[in-house]
């Protein structure tokens, strides 16, 4: 939780200008360029080998992952991509297959999206390799996604599975773009965003932005097999596993209660692969609860986790 | 010079799409957004410690130095910043102290040309601290500065004075968005980029982007004082510091030969305070041959080293 701490205490201070319509704080900054219908999307994200990745996964998924967590925080926005720059830390020695390898990665996810790698450039890294994504995208400009558009008796939905990612999906997922697009021009969606710190640690996020509470039934999580499995192999619960493990790159978003029913429905028509979830409300009281048949009420933690276990 | 081979061999790859209108190659990757007039700039430029910085710089310093790389690269194309986003790669234990002072740096050279800083990300480094800044701005469409659009016969410009950037300058320099932007607007400029790698070295980015040769002018080139102070110790001669420190971030350019002399008045009526100087010409032959009283002509190779000494 580090990081949101040192970005708290930054984010006051940042410069700011007449374009800027939201700086640090959501999942992408926000820009207003001067085109009617548009606004420009901007954001960079970084992965570092031995923090979000390792060697064995291959190179090709490194690449993958790379791009798809920036395209990740697009769909956040319910954005369409443009383009994206690509910064690679090299350490000394490293192969240049490896690097042909990598951006066979990103090219597979640019191609998805039509999006262009427009350079980027390459550096030293004195150990361990990283690649940074810069990336912009258009949001639509009457739909504008914020996280702290979240509203009182909203109904809290994620798509597909929470959990175990770690066994492969933090590598091979594919950004929920379409899905996001898709949800913004067919419902009036409050607020989004992605998953990727874990549900609760995203939720406080939310929470922070909005000032409001949520409450989530424990039953409606939906619960991935990788994160069933690696409970019955003992730690944490496989929903303390859904709650926490985070890289889910899923799609977090709140909408009228009353569209609730409506939303199930069609979802389950346009996208009849992808499990969408409802999986509780948005409350006056701030804080997060978990309410269980078994054990009512529980206050989770930023970690999803401590108040829980 | 590896990196240059990498990037050479990884662009003809690179995914594009209809909003590209230059993709890796330039100092900034260029976009079509639909406005008339203008063209969107994107680049992204890393700082790395141990190879462009060292603690003992001081962390504001590192913060100018970050920021304004990145300036300078939307100077190069005679743009204007909007926004930029910072990735740090902080060490572990990293002292928030020092994150305060690097934004302060960040923020300076922000302040200079109302540049907002949008956000970004910090991630774990697990050796040394890195600064990866992403930056758009706006480029005239009916004045893009391409390295390609060099042209046969032109004269060529370069500001200020060159090497020994080492001493102070690569941290506190300010980038020529200010000069370059007059440049653009009062003459037709054909090509355009910042010296960054040392002027052999993008000389032959000029040469090789164009498909022409150069001819230098040894007694034109405008030598730092601490180049020569350096030379003055041993080692490589003040030329040589000139011709291949690098990080002197000064403008080079190139004009029609029968502007040269209208455009040095105008330039010292503009800017008193900075040197502009003729250092040659764009020629038909290929390679870059620096010509000087002493010893006629010798070909520089890309390194603008070995050749020479």
């Amino acid at each position: 939780m580090k990081e949101f701490e040192l970005i708290k205490r930054l984010i006051p201070g940042l410069a700011t200008n007449k374009e800027t319509v939201v700086g640090a704080g959501d999942d992408c900054a926000v820009l207003d360029v001067g085109i009617a219908e548009k606004l420009l999307l901007f954001k960079t994200d970084a992965v570092v080998e031995g923090v979000h990745f390792t060697r064995d996964a291959g190179w090709t998924r490194v690449g993958r992952k790379a791009l798809s967590r920036a395209l990740s925080d697009i769909a956040a926005m319910a954005g369409e991509p443009i383009s994206a720059l690509v910064t690679l830390g090299l350490p000394s020695g490293f192969d240049f297959k490896n690097v042909e390898e990598i951006y066979q990665g990103i090219h597979e996810r640019a191609a998805l999206f039509d999006v262009s790698i427009s350079g980027g450039e390459t550096v030293r890294s004195t150990q361990g390799l990283f690649i940074s994504i810069s990336i912009i995208g258009w949001a639509p400009r009457s739909r504008l996604l914020l996280r702290k558009n979240m509203r009182r008796a909203d109904a809290l939905f994620v798509t597909g599975e929470l959990g175990g990612s770690l066994t492969g999906k933090h590598l091979d997922f594919i950004a929920r773009i379409e899905e996001a697009k898709w949800l913004a021009e067919h419902f009036e969606i409050h607020a989004l965003m992605d998953v990727s710190d874990g549900l609760a640690g995203d939720l406080q996020r939310l929470m922070e932005a909005s000032g409001l509470g949520i409450e989530l039934l424990a039953e409606a999580i939906p619960v991935s097999k990788e994160a069933k499995i690696a409970a019955r192999r003992g730690g944490p619960s496989a929903l303390q596993r859904a709650l926490s493990d985070g890289e889910d790159f899923e799609l977090l978003f709140t909408v009228s209660a009353s569209k609730a029913v409506e939303l199930l429905d069609a979802w389950k028509e346009r996208f009849p692969g992808l499990k969408l979830s409802c999986i509780g409300k948005v409350v006056a009281e701030k804080g997060i609860r978990i309410l269980s048949k078994k054990r009512g009420p529980v206050e989770l933690d930023c970690d999803g986790y401590d108040h829980f276990q």
